[in-house]
């Protein structure tokens, strides 16, 4: 069962404001109709809150990222439910500046699929 | 003939906002004037209405949208046609805040095209 | 000779605004100064009138738009005057909502190059 | 139904050896399980029976081999199926020196298919 | 637990030789040294006993090889060890003239890996 | 018209064997049928007869196999015949070791040809 | 030693505003620190003052363009001056709308480099 | 260790602004937790003070940019730290306009990296 | 220093021959002329002793062999001794049937660099 | 002018066979004819006279091969002469067991060029 609990943060380590992209090629669901593999890649982008801001939650630390991510490994779960999840889960750890979720999956009968989940002022540049 | 009624819908999982792209590598129809047959691809990129709007009408079911793209394998069309009539299906099912089409069609006579029909307000990020 | 008059034309299947591009690899004409052959590509993009305009010239028929293209075969034309002939001829056929002609053309002395000429408000997301 | 009476030849403009090969990349047929289309390309290669031999067939000729390319468009059979009926055929009609398909197919289920087959003393460099 | 009984056959559609090709991009195991899951993609290449010959075992059925392959999703097995297992499977339930495998592994600590398992003459084309 | 009186040689500057390729993008000639142009490229190899030898004819000139290959432009001839005439006037001009033209042209009805002519012993890394 | 004067202009073809843009693959200048030569590519891009603008300035011909680029070749200069003297010497001679220099260098060190020089109002699809 | 106290200046050649990227594909430093090395490219473009400017800093020096960089050849530091810290250097060293720095890392458990950090007003086409 | 006792073994895990490849791209080590990092690729191809021979040696445990490759990390050493070192050290940990180290390494004034040693009778299919 | 002087070399390492392959995509003479420059990229393949030999020659020194190719830079020169001159040279130097040389050159008059030229039983691996 996915679980949101795996994740761990560090502390951010500037308070100047950057970016975070962690692509992973080798995620892998399986459908909730057909029980057959679903196989995407997972794109997550972030601003952390900075290190000088009360409260800061900081970043998510990434091998607890891949742990994550490894168990939706047999859970039956549309496409669509994996990126609002993924997102929603990041958002209640990391409380961004913004955070986006892109997912994208290969081919089910001649279509493949993405889809874009975004939390707060996601930049015009990492749009579309 | 190419038939709407084919295409089902289920309920937009999250009130989030959030964006769904189905390409298909794999559609085909015939030339009403040579009666040979035009391969290409299509592209649908919309944002459902949310789950908690009311009356929403979901999104569209990617089984379904396979279905409904072939059945114009043998309907002869024009390239142009195609673009407009899947878009005006597709946003008759949906009532999606905005809905994009693109077509793009191989080659004939050293000449290869690509269609692209919007409704409402397709962001900046999904133009061109 | 460049022939503007074999162009036809066909209605704009749609009032709903939507965009044409037509991609030539095939193109071919003569240097004016040397008398050797030039080789380039021509994308046509625009708008059409919508169906319901008064006036309406519809959108560029595709065999013809090739007649007009081969009909430059053996004309002695520079790159730049291609590039607003073609625009020019289009825009008096079609009188679009807005046109836009890119030729790239083949290296010569270890230099390609590639003009761009546009008519009317041409969207940002196809200037470039 | 697919059908080799639509395929025509013209005679080999040449008594040298030499090879020619056509790639159709716009093959499609039906599944006879699942009654879904397949989507595949198509290259054939072969030497032509030299323009002195005796009783030379000559050469497909190109629109007929698109013809019958197309008859396959509404037939339900197997990708194996396919690649020896096309042989077959082509070899019946030309009695070239050889002769070679290899089809390729779209992925069904994550497995994309390829099939060969060849007859008489395919060169080696066309192996594989 | 991967699982050879879930494999079935299909009558070898003619009696000239000829090759078939598998490729799943979508393969996952375990680790059994870290739990962790591989990714990895399998090739499968053989020529079929022909149509005719006495006791002919005919050519795996593509549904049957992907749930194969799906019965390894969850088991701790080594590259090398998948690699050798579906060798000997499908050797046992096709008997076929030649057959190959070739697995390919995405990186773990910088390093991608590569196995090739062949039985019986694999034509010098699909070596390497 | 095609005119091989155009070709010049020069000199073969070694007595040692070498390979010279000359690959030339831009060729285009008229379908003999349809009266449309035929665009492809043409790939010339050959060995030249060496510096030494008696009656050596030496290598073409780059400029003179340029406007040889310009000459074809408004003729009406079939890919085999291009490919053929231009290996039997290469080969009438140079007496080379071996020589091979190969012919590649764009897709016409979704289908792209090659033809491939060699004279003399081409070695078996060139063939295919 | 690199020499504006070689440059010269033919008048802009048209008064309607258009885009010129020459890319050369084959610039190379010395170091003047190490006295190795540099390799690059130098992009021109520029919109003409009109045909109708008193005064215009009109285009510049390719094959001076050509003979400029190359009197950098035994220059010892630094790529930001390059890139710098280029765009002034251009500047001078055509007083465009707007003009922008690009130039892309190969790796010194492991370490590659790019140098972009605008004048006037560069369009935001040309910048970056 | 890393040693900022390496990197050398030179005068801006021009008082017209102009933009400098150099990219590294040579960077590694060691990871703090499992002291395996790590390896990414590095991506700095800045827009360097005018040369009229009072106190204008000038441009880094590209050896001792490669130096610097070697100089976290053995450092254990984050992905997120280096960049940061390569920005602040940098910026102390050349007070620019703006600056950026882009990493990006090979996959470490199937995850690959990028991290931006912008110092000043980044022109919209080099964010994302 | 390299460390060839790092180097660990498993056993065979088949009788049957079949061909491991494992593909390094972050090898680094020191140019001992300037002290600069080299970077380059290494890929490993050998087929091991097989599981029923007697004093079979095994293959190479992955991670091991990533310890050994970081074990270089900080040497002075030629792309040539390199090579040949790591193709002994592992000829004499895995006494195989044959083995080869091919090295490719990124540019270093211009000039990329590859090395390929091998051991035993490596098919052709792998040499190259 | 062309300098092989400049060539020095260093002990083979090792007294085991193998193959070394350098690449410089930095090539640059010049037309005799026209005095433009030619720009090209060349690949030299030897396998060195083993350690244990008597009077072996040893492998070229990278940096003075660098030097060695800049002699060409204002030369007037042939293709195909600078391809056996080069491969003359260093035969002379380096008495290897054999030796190749490959250059390539970019495109003039929409033709681009190869030239091969071997010493000795190069393999048939690095052919063609």
């Amino acid at each position: 069962m996915a679980d949101p609990s795996i994740l761990v943060t560090f502390p951010t380590p500037s308070s100047s404001p950057f970016v975070i992209e962690h692509v992973s090629d080798e995620f892998t669901s399986v459908c909730p109709e057909t029980g057959h593999p679903d196989f995407g890649s997972i794109v997550l982008r972030y601003q952390p809150t900075p290190a000088d801001a009360p409260d800061s939650k900081g970043c998510v630390e990434l091998k607890s990222l891949k742990l994550y991510y490894q168990s939706f490994r047999n859970e039956g779960i549309y496409y669509e439910a994996v990126t609002n999840a993924i997102r929603d889960h990041l958002v209640s750890l990391l409380e961004p500046e913004w955070l986006q979720i892109v997912t994208e999956w290969k081919g089910r009968g001649g279509i493949r699929s993405r889809i874009r989940a975004d939390h707060g002022e996601v930049p015009s540049e990492y749009r579309g």
